[in-house]
């Protein structure tokens, strides 16, 4: 499969997504990537298409990732967000998108709390609909640039093992994170208290644990997430403290997994919470490669739907 | 009159603008109005000018809608809004003014909520001032692009019936249309409760009336105003469900206007409430339409005002 | 000195640069000052590079200096402001810089409310860091242009006599404006209320006054400082007509001056408080000239730390 035969006006969810659709987007990232590298670092792909960045969940992470793709790519960009937009004057969320889509933009990346959102506006749009994130759903780019990081590191995805610790019921990024690794041929598994793991995950093809050591024996990845801290009045678990006794990756845990393991973290960081710091900062760390890999691969994605062949061919 | 005989600096409002004025810049914008359509949405007109976006009063419309024109013609932008501004630390209106202005910008879009801000800047200011909106009193782009869409769905603007429906006292949407409308030859009629007219309006030239049906009979156009829902309480009308009873528009009432008549809104809508939604997205709403059109409106606008022409004679 | 020679990777300070660079900035603000001044405001000097703005405390007069200046230059720019980021989730300022850095800006200007953070950030990051304003410590780029406003209307800066007035103790602008008029051999005065004055002060090299009138007999350049009025409640002093009878710079106090004396002010001004609205507005004021300077010299220090010379050499 080449850029050319990508058909998809929308990139929604990694569930949607052919192992091959897969392929194409990782690849297409590896070529943008050297352009952070480069002293000039802008290519001309997109120069004259607009993309409009509307983001109602604020993230400094994912919109400025979003961003600074779209400048290297030349396109002119606008930022939506929740305040001081029409919502609050009691518009409809589609009236808004089709307000903003009359300006003719060529792609709308949508961030959203309730799940479903970026699909419900894309049914409505004839522009390209990029979901950054709705709800505990989906967050395919950021399971795309893991991915990224993981095959730059291992120089393939197919029979690794790969463990995602943490809450993961509210989690985006595990959700898409298990369709991309499966789909790809890794073994995922996944670890957390009883009270942050959903029933049924065993059916999308995930080994499920309760204690973090057997979870992390022999991992190739070890993939921690963020604990929401403001859950914890909610009694998911009983404190920080007992939180980092039972699954915090510390060096010591991390010894039990490969020897040439990776360490990886969506961002941001508890410290000392989810993750101890001189882990954070080890040498199997890939966490600030992670973040370099986002726009590499949302670079890839705006270009992959942006249409510029099909208009150019 | 074309463009070379264009010598405004300022956009305050429709009330100064004489009929060839507004047809230049009617003109101006459909010559900008391809540039939309285009797979590169992107003219260098304006590269190497500034425009400043001064937004007192928040808008993701209005100011979006001057975003894009600004980027499509190539200008460096920048958004102030009140949030963190010089304002809150006591400095005058003026004295943000002057020290913005002495960082050279070409263009300065305004809005606030005190009429006649604009033109108390202009005064002030060597840029070009672009009034966005100034409380109740004008905000002559509306106008523009209203008058765009009208005329080109009529072809024409005289002769034409547009009745206006709504809160009549407090729209400078109202107030700029009437300057205009009547000045290129229509004939305008408003109604809307007895509350929500202000007194000598047939002075401006308008037909008034306190029910929809006898003013919408035989209309050209019918233009749905956006109620505010917070007025309610100030006891101007008595529910959203009085008000959507006497004053809505509905596919129903829509059958005493001509049988092509167009109907439009500045947005955003309270479907339900001034608009029945099957006439929102029915076949004769261009409401979407305006707003493509106020892309193209501003382009012209922020063109004519910039001076190019001068500099590059 | 000349650009080839200039090696820094951040400016951080006044305090930190020899005379040599100091005359290096201003010189080459110069020759990026007339591009203000041209049809075309652009040179495409930083084509390619990535700016950021990191502003943990609002400012829409420095912000808005730095935004123009990377435009003029050609970056890509973008902006963070505290709300809305990671911070608020509890990341640390290292590694929300960090997460940033890892996108490969070039160049991120960062203000904050405690002093040091720029350093911070410099000793763990690549890219250059600006310091544009740190707490009561530094704000290197407000000095720079204050002297750049100087020089241009006495030709120099040595054997002048600059007297500033204020709050002195809180004042980053004035300990900035300290260290570049002493090592560039002007002889600097302060005065204020002595709960507004240091202790120590004279190590520095400067006159201490707690009169207004001697402070500014003969002076060259009267530069008064905002009095923050949120601080009037801390007992600092009595109330702001009090400040206004005993610091404010009025007509006639003003006369003491050479008669050739310039008046500066880093706004917001609080007119009537610190200075008399007809001073202010004045044939000896060149407040506004201080604006115009800011995006001059912070162009100035945009390319120098860009290294752009080095890369294409």
């Amino acid at each position: 499969m080449n850029a050319e035969s990508w058909h998809r006006k929308d990139l929604l969810g990694i569930a949607d997504l052919s192992p091959e659709e897969i392929r194409l987007i990782l690849d297409t990232a590896e070529s943008f990537r050297e352009v952070a590298e480069r002293p000039i670092k802008k290519v001309p792909t997109l120069r004259g298409k607009t993309v409009i960045n509307l983001f109602f969940e604020s993230s400094t992470r994912t919109r400025s990732s979003f961003e600074i793709a779209e400048k290297r790519l030349s396109a002119d960009n606008m930022n939506f967000s929740t305040s001081g937009s029409a919502l609050e004057k009691g518009e409809s969320l589609v009236d808004t998108a089709l307000n903003l889509e009359a300006m003719s933009p060529d792609l709308v990346v949508i961030r959203h709390r309730a799940p479903g959102v970026p699909h419900l506006l894309a049914a409505r749009l004839r522009s390209g609909v990029i979901n950054a994130g709705d709800g505990a759903h989906e967050h395919p780019t950021q399971a795309l640039l893991d991915a990224f990081t993981i095959r730059r590191h291992k120089g393939r995805l197919d029979g690794l093992t790969v463990t995602i610790v943490g809450d993961i019921e509210h989690s985006r990024v595990v959700r898409s994170n298990i369709h991309l690794l499966t789909k790809m041929g890794s073994r995922v598994r996944v670890a957390g208290p009883r009270t942050m793991l959903p029933p049924a995950l065993e059916a999308l093809g995930v080994e499920v644990h309760t204690e973090l050591e057997p979870a992390i024996a022999g991992a190739d990845v070890v993939m921690m997430l963020r604990i929401q801290l403001e859950r914890m009045n909610r009694k998911l678990f009983p404190s920080s403290r007992e939180y980092f006794q039972r699954f915090a990756l510390t060096r010591e845990r991390l010894g039990a997994a490969r020897e040439d393991a990776i360490v990886m973290h969506p961002g941001p960081m508890n410290r000392g919470v989810e993750i101890a710091s001189d882990v954070a900062d080890g040498p199997q760390s890939v966490i600030l490669e992670q973040v370099a890999a986002g726009v590499a691969v949302r670079m890839a994605v705006l270009y992959l739907l942006s249409g510029v062949r099909e208009e150019e061919g």
